[in-house]
């Protein structure tokens, strides 16, 4: 067969080149970029074309499908989320995502998306509580130390300065994993047998659990004043993290309400309770936290927008890294109305 | 890097391999075998989720997103459509698509579909056109002769025996282009110079034109009685290729009214204007051409499940052929809930 044609070939970052892409700029550099990908996109939320994920939902798990477009990229992202993954050696949450031209419609990039929605999501939660946590805040509780754990840990770290951890999982094991593997980081790490004894002295909880089910992980009386709590674990309808009584004393920051109102802790709440957009936060037209006396909470379900800026980060890394290979993803016909004929001479 | 494990790969079929695996098997073959695989999905339609497809609109074209499921299997299809694309030496329409597990949610097949929504859209005209067209029908009239020309061409010849075309387009050099490329095949083809005279005498007409405007390909008087008319080319909001008029006179076969209402030739039409679907036709719910004088209309806009029949034939094909890559699509961590820690593993 022919030499592959530019306009045949789609740059692929797959699971290997995105572990080099990391790992070459850094964790935390990666983080701190990435926030300001998201950042800047949560400013112009205005020009997004949004509309809640498309979901498949089964017995087992979900497929979603979360596309966007800002006008001149449109981006997806194909993620699946089975808490019984794990059982057969699987990830609970594997994703891709794609990112395309609006102009051809032709893709531009295709990644892989596991580890870039860890990065992400640690990227987001940590830009809201860069609005939302008490001044000067140094101690976090992680409950739930799975996947997820260590890139919360790693971006509220860079981006807030947090450097005393206090982790529970009801599995021992995921609490030293975690812990080990932030090893070296900096941190002041203590490991915890309760939730209760986690969330003590900790000015921001981030709930970060994977059971799909309506789960308390926190009750009322484990939060106080002045707590930001970063709840990343309750993402579908059925699964959340939160007594609903927390939610009542808190002031709920959201993505995109349509989207958290079925996904996210709210589900518990009326449908008209309200709720504040993070975006408007960050685009500075409303106040973030307003006192130390509040409890604020960041009810993240994960938003298209956070994926397309992280897609469009990872795209601006390529020319500079090389760290991609090229996809034989389109058909490129010497004439572009004779597909047919190109098929012919492929034989010939 | 360490080896790829079986749980990090997904089966990519690159446009080079499906050129090969369709030169492999023949075009005929493959579409003979794919129209067994959609009219088997046609046959079960009860058991699929459907949705309208997702679409992203602008200027300059559209970028869609078509998820389905049958419970078992999920499949959605990226699908472009820029009119102006060719101007720039790219493909009016390009396409990928990924089959997932349900079970599981991880891909088992990423696809070029390019060159399959070719055959899977030539597949389903002929499998609608078995059940509607008039017996015995030899000639068609194919008006558009672009990209999807030559296979529309060869289903019908291969599904139905049509073996006299009528070709007209705008441009000759498109007729010529299609006549050249079918040379061989057994049709007796006449290059007309106007639609008028391509439908003269025609049984079928097949209308696969391009513009993204309301056109009008076919006015009333171009169609008598008795007529099957394949209706390809008008498939988006603004996009049609027929006078209302015909419609008013046509019995009109649908894939999926929600979709084919917003998309299709019958967005001309009143909202409650009665169409037919044409499942209830392949599953012998219903009739299909009740009388020789009717004239049927299949209203083709394309659907999720005519993609999902094209994964799933190409996914069968795997193993015999051995046509495809392996992709490194899937982070698979050693422990499940270790991405963090994938990561560390990597750098050491």
């Amino acid at each position: 067969m022919t030499k592959l044609s530019p306009l045949a070939v789609v740059p692929f970052v797959s699971v290997d080149s995105m572990m080099k892409l990391v790992l070459s700029l850094g964790v935390e550099r990666f983080l701190t970029d990435l926030a300001l990908y998201i950042e800047e996109d949560f400013k112009r939320w205005e020009v997004f074309d949004k509309t809640p994920r498309v979901a498949a939902h089964s017995h087992e798990g979900v497929i979603e499908l979360m596309p966007t477009s800002d006008g001149h990229l449109y981006g997806f992202k194909y993620v699946n989320g089975h808490p019984k993954n794990a059982r057969t050696g699987r990830q609970t949450v594997t994703a891709f995502g794609v990112l395309s031209e609006v102009g051809s419609g032709y893709p531009i990039l295709l990644s892989e998306m596991t580890i870039l929605t860890a990065l992400r999501t640690a990227a987001t939660s940590a830009v809201a509580a860069k609005y939302l946590a008490p001044r000067g805040a140094r101690t976090m509780a992680v409950i739930g130390n799975g996947a997820q754990s260590e890139f919360q840990a790693l971006a509220f770290k860079t981006l807030l300065g947090i450097d005393r951890l206090r982790l529970f999982d009801i599995d021992p094991v995921a609490s030293e994993k975690c812990a080990r593997n932030l090893k070296g980081k900096g941190f002041d790490i203590t490991i915890c047998r309760s939730a209760e004894e986690a969330v003590d002295g900790a000015e921001i909880i981030t709930t970060v659990t994977a059971d799909k089910q309506n789960a308390t992980i926190l009750t009322d009386n484990m939060v106080g004043a002045g707590i930001h709590i970063n709840a990343v674990g309750g993402d579908c309808p059925g699964k959340t993290e939160l007594h609903s009584d927390i939610l009542l004393r808190s002031e709920i920051f959201v993505e995109f309400p349509p989207q958290t109102r079925i996904e996210g802790e709210i589900q518990q709440l009326a449908p008209d309770h309200p709720v504040r957009e993070l975006w408007k936060v960050i685009a500075g037209q409303e106040p973030g936290r307003r006192t130390a006396h509040d409890i604020t909470l960041f009810d993240s379900v994960g938003f298209a927008t956070e994926d397309f800026s992280a897609l469009r980060y990872v795209h601006d890394q390529l020319r500079t890294t090389g760290l991609y290979e090229e996809l034989d993803l389109l058909a490129d016909p010497d004439e572009p109305r004779d597909l047919y004929g190109m098929l012919l001479r492929a034989a010939g």
